[in-house]
C-alpha cells in the first residue's frame, strides 16, 4: 500500500536546524531556531554577505494548470534534491503555504512523496507565524483607518472609497462582503467593507518584494488606502501608520529555514497571490539563497503566463536577481486535459489528445524564450501515464528542440531527478553569459506594458480596455502612478482570459476591466474577470479529516 | 532622566534561553527554542512530572483597579525575582499580552522599571503565536458554521441563534457589530454577527483550562456554537469540529518560557479576559511551573473581586491546585481614588482620602480569608507617594492585623522585594498545612453560586436575576448545564455592579442580566451588566508612536 505523504514524512528522522544551518556555512548565532527543525535568518544577512558571488538562480514553472495536477512543488523540491545528489551545492525557495486552502481544499501544500519539506505539520499550520503577522498588519492598519474616522476624519476620508480590506487567512465566503460599524454611535462608522484572504494583502505582496526592513517601510508608507471626499489619495504615511505595521513585521520579513525528506536546506518565505500579486517568495529569501547556495531552486505560481511572467518582469527585476535557467514542469495528465480530455477519462491512454495538448507547453517555451533564458521541460511522470503517452511526448519535445527531462521525484526522491538536475546544469554552463531581459521597461506606459504581457506572454492579438479600465487608467496616469510594473490577474487556467480556452488559443484579444493600483508594492494589478480574493469552503472541508493525537501527532495533513 | 522600560530592557543583557532552561533543570531536548531567548515546553512534560512535588503556588491579586494603576504585574515579576535574591528557588507564572490592548492604550504589558519580562518587544507583540493560533482556531469555526448553512444546513442551524462570533486581537470597534454573508447567492448566508477580541474568544479560556491535548479536545468539542430552528443545541462535535481546531491549537497549548530583566525563569502562557473568563494564565503552565520549582509566583486579572475569586473557585479547583498564600497589590495612589480623590489630584497629599480609601483593601482581605488563605498587603511604591501617605497605610495595617510590606520593585527589581518575599515564605511556612476551599461545590445550584460569591466576594445583600436572565436559567436548568463552575461578569471598578461606586459600597444588590453557557471552559458566564468584549482604540492609539529601526529595534513600546 501507498503511504500518504503525511506518513512518508513522519516516518523521516528529522535532522536538527543546527545542522541544516551548518550545510549553508551559517555558525550558531547566525540564525535564530524556532523548535528544533525550523529557524529563522536574520534580515541583516543579506547586506552582510552582499559582496558575495550570487548563484544560479533556476525557475520552476509550469504549463497551465488543470484539475489534473502538474506538481510544480514538487519538482521543485525533488530537482534541488537531485541537485545535492549530484553533489552540487543547491538550497531550494519556496512559498508558505496558506492555512486557508489548506483547511479547505489542499490538505496541504508542501510537496508531496519523496520530495517535501519538513516538518510538513508546521509549514502547513502556523509555521514561524509570518502569514499571522501579516493578517495582523493589515487589520491594525484597518482599525487605525476606521478609529481614524470615528474620532473626527481629520484627513476627510470619504467612507464610500476605503480600498484597503480586512483579511483573514481562512477561506471564508461569508466574509467576501460584510457591514461593519452597525450598532450606533459608539461602534463605528457604518461602511461597506470585506475581507480578503491574507496572501491576498498588499501587505504579503509588500514583504515578498521589500529588500530589507527600510524598503519595508517604505513600501509600506506608500500603500493606498483611501480617497478623500475631494478624490485625493490617502496613504499610510497620512495616518503615520507605517512604524506599527513595520514593527509587526520585523520578524515575518526573516525567511524561515527547513529541510526536505533529503535534508537539502530550503528557505521557505512569503506566499503572495499569483493574480492579484505576482505570487512569488520573498525576495530576501531568494537573494539569501543565492549568496547561500551556488543553486537556487524556486516556483513561482500558477502557470508560466503568470508565475513566471512576473517571477521575470516583477520580482528579478526588483529584486536584482539574474535568473539562469527555467525549469517548465507538464504532465501527460494535464497535457490531455489541455487535448481535450474530461477528467474523468484521464486514467485512459490518448497520445492523439496529449499530442493535440502540447501545443499549451509549446506556447510556454516561446515565453521563456522572449525572456533570453534557457529552459528545459520536466515531464512530472504520474501513476497511471503509460509509456506510450510518456515517450510520445517526449519524442515531441525532442523534435521540436525542447531539452526535456523525465522527472519520478515523487516516487524517488532525488534519485528521480538526476537527469534533469544534469541536464539543468548543463544548460547553464552551456549558456553564459545569459540574456535574460525582462520585457518591458518601467518608462512604458501602462497599456504598453499591458499590450506586452498579452502578446508575447498569451499569444493575444491586442487588449481592450472597459470603460471603467480607461477611468482607472486616467487616474493612474493623472497621480503620476504610470511607471510602476505591471501585475496582471487572469484565470491561471488559459493562456487567454477565457478560462474555458485550453490549449494554445488563437485569434482572441484580452479585456482588462480594472486596474487597480498596489503602491506599495509597485505595481498596478490588471484584472481582466472577475478575480475571487477569498475563497469559500467545500461541502466536505479538508479540515473535516483532521485531528492530533494526545502526543501531539497530526492527523489528515496531506 | 529616567530611563523607559523599553529603554531598560533593551539595556539588559539576555541570557541564552539554554541557560534559563537549566535553572529549571530542563535538559537540552527537553523544551523548543524559539529564537535565543523563547521556548516552548513540551506539553507531555506535565504527565511526565506529575508524580514530582507540587511547588508553593502564590497567587498576586490586588485592590479593585482605578486608572491611578496598581502595578500587579510589575508586583509579582518583582516578587518573583526577590525570592531569588533570598535563594528560594521560584518560577513565575504570568499571562500574555493581548495585541489588541498594546497597540491600543498600552504599549506594553510585561512589567516595567526593573521588575520586567524579557524579551518585552517580543512578548508584547506576537510572542510565540500562542493568540493567533486562538484567533485562527475561532474563525475557522465561524466559517465553518457558515459553509455549513450555506452548504444546505443539514443540521438545521438558525442564523438567528448562532452564539459563536469571529475575533482578532486588535482593538476594533467597527468590528463589534457586522453583517455578514451579503453580495448575493455565491457569498453566504446573510446574518449579524459580531468580532470579540481574541482574548474575549472561549478558546482562550479553554486552552488556558485545559491539562492536556486530550481535555483540550473534549473542551473543545463541547463548545455551543449555536441553537437549532427547534432549539436544540449545536455543539462544535455536530460539525466534526474539534479535531481541525485541537490540530490547530497543538502547539498553543505549550507553555512559554522566558526570563525576567534579573534573569527569573517566567512561564508566559495564556490570557483569558477576567469578566467574560476566569482572567488567569494556563492551568498548564501554573502546574508545570510547581513542578520545575519551589515557588511559583502567579497573578489573576483586575482586582480580587473578580480575578482572585476566579483563580481561587474556577482554575484551582480545574487545574487541582491547592494554592499557599495571597498578596494582595495596593498602592496610595489608588486608595486615595477609592477615597474620593480625582485622577488631576493624585499627586498632592492626602492622607485623609487613604485612610478612607482602605476599606476596598479591607473587603479584600476579609475575601481571601474566606477562602482559607493567608495574605500579605504589598504597598507597591509610586514615585509620588509622600513619607506620610506610606507610613500612614503602614499603621493602618498593622491596627488591623493584615500582614504588610513596602515593594520597590519598579525601580529597584528584586531587591525592592525582599521583604515581602520573605514575608510571604514566613506565611506559608507558619500555614502548613492550608485549609484553602472554593467558597462553593459545583453541585449547587446557579443561582447559589452566584449569590455565594455576591455576598461573600462583593459585600452584597443579595442578588436579582432579570426576566431575561430567568429565562437564561431555565434553559441551563433544563439543559443541564447548571453543574458548571460560575464566571461572574462585572465592572472591575468597584466591588458593587456599579462602576462609580468606590471604596466598599454597602447596602447594594447585584443585578445578573444575562447568563451565558460557556460549556467548553466549564463555566455560566454570569453577566451584571454590559460587558464590552471588543475594545476601541483611543484618539492617538499607542501604535502611532511605535515604529523599528532598520536593524529591527523595537521603539514606542513600554
Amino acid at each position: 500500500m501507498k503511504l500518504t505523504d503525511l506518513e512518508i514524512a513522519q516516518q523521516t528522522e528529522l535532522t536538527h536546524i543546527k545542522e541544516i544551518a551548518k550545510m549553508v556555512n551559517l555558525k550558531e548565532g547566525e540564525y535564530e531556531p524556532y523548535g528544533n527543525y525550523k529557524a529563522k535568518l536574520p534580515i541583516d544577512l543579506v547586506e552582510r554577505l552582499k559582496d558575495e558571488k550570487d548563484g544560479k538562480v533556476i525557475l520552476v514553472t509550469a504549463i497551465n494548470p488543470t484539475p489534473a495536477g502538474e506538481g510544480k512543488s514538487t519538482t521543485t523540491i525533488g530537482l534541488g534534491q537531485a541537485l545535492h545528489k549530484i553533489n552540487k551545492n543547491a538550497i531550494i525557495a519556496l512559498r508558505e503555504p496558506s492555512l486557508g486552502p489548506v483547511m479547505g481544499v489542499k490538505g496541504g501544500a508542501a510537496g508531496g512523496g519523496y520530495s517535501q519539506v519538513l516538518p510538513m505539520e508546521d509549514i502547513n499550520l502556523h509555521f514561524t507565524g509570518d502569514i499571522h503577522a501579516i493578517t495582523t498588519a493589515n487589520n491594525t492598519l484597518s482599525a487605525i483607518i476606521d478609529n481614524h474616522i470615528h474620532r473626527g476624519n481629520e484627513l476627510n476620508i470619504d467612507q464610500r472609497r476605503i480600498v484597503w480590506k480586512r483579511c483573514v487567512d481562512i477561506n471564508d465566503r461569508a466574509l467576501r462582503n460584510v457591514n461593519i460599524g452597525l450598532g450606533g454611535k459608539a461602534h463605528g462608522i457604518p461602511r461597506e467593507d470585506g475581507f480578503n484572504i491574507t496572501v491576498a494583502s498588499e501587505i504579503m505582496a509588500v514583504l515578498c518584494l521589500s529588500n530589507n526592513l527600510k524598503d519595508l517601510k517604505n513600501r509600506l508608507s506608500k500603500m493606498l488606502v483611501a480617497y478623500t471626499h475631494n478624490g485625493d489619495p490617502v496613504y499610510v504615511n497620512d495616518l503615520n501608520a507605517e512604524g506599527a505595521l513595520t514593527l509587526l513585521l520585523k520578524d515575518a520579513i526573516k525567511p524561515n529555514l527547513v529541510q526536505t525528506i533529503e535534508k537539502t536546506p530550503v528557505l521557505i518565505h512569503g506566499g503572495p497571490f499569483a493574480n492579484i500579486a505576482h505570487g512569488c517568495n520573498s525576495n530576501v529569501a531568494t537573494k539569501l539563497a543565492s549568496k547561500l547556495g551556488d543553486y537556487v531552486v524556486t516556483e513561482a505560481g500558477f502557470g508560466a503566463d503568470l508565475g513566471a511572467e512576473k517571477f521575470l518582469n516583477i520580482k528579478c527585476r526588483f529584486a536584482d536577481i539574474n535568473p539562469s535557467a527555467v525549469v517548465i514542469v507538464a504532465t501527460v495528465r494535464a497535457l490531455k486535459m489541455h487535448g481535450g480530455v474530461p477528467k474523468d477519462q484521464l486514467k485512459e491512454e490518448n497520445v492523439e489528445a496529449l499530442l493535440k495538448g502540447v501545443e499549451n507547453l509549446q506556447k510556454h517555451t516561446e515565453t521563456i524564450s522572449s525572456f533570453g533564458l534557457p529552459y528545459v521541460v520536466a515531464i512530472n511522470r504520474f501513476m497511471h501515464d503509460t509509456e506510450a503517452e510518456l515517450e510520445a511526448l517526449d519524442n515531441w519535445c525532442k523534435e521540436n528542440n525542447h531539452p526535456v527531462e523525465l522527472a519520478e521525484v515523487w516516487e524517488h526522491g532525488g534519485n528521480g531527478g538526476i537527469n534533469l538536475a544534469k541536464r539543468v546544469v548543463g544548460l547553464i554552463d552551456d549558456n553564459e553569459p545569459n540574456n535574460y531581459a525582462p520585457l518591458y521597461t518601467l518608462d512604458q506606459s501602462i497599456e504598453e506594458k499591458i499590450e506586452t504581457i498579452a502578446k508575447t506572454v498569451y499569444g493575444a492579438d491586442g487588449v481592450d480596455f472597459t470603460k471603467d479600465a480607461l477611468k482607472d487608467l486616467k487616474e493612474i496616469n493623472d497621480k503620476g502612478w504610470d511607471k510602476l510594473a505591471v501585475c496582471m490577474a487572469k484565470t491561471q487556467n488559459s493562456l487567454s482570459d477565457d478560462a474555458t480556452k485550453k490549449g494554445r488559443p488563437r485569434d482572441f484579444r484580452i479585456t482588462v476591466r480594472q486596474l487597480r493600483p498596489s503602491l506599495g508594492a509597485g505595481f498596478i494589478v490588471a484584472l481582466t474577470g472577475n478575480v475571487l480574493t477569498m475563497p469559500g469552503l467545500p461541502k466536505v472541508p479538508a479540515a473535516m479529516n483532521m485531528d492530533v493525537d494526545e502526543n501531539g501527532n497530526a492527523k489528515g495533513l496531506f
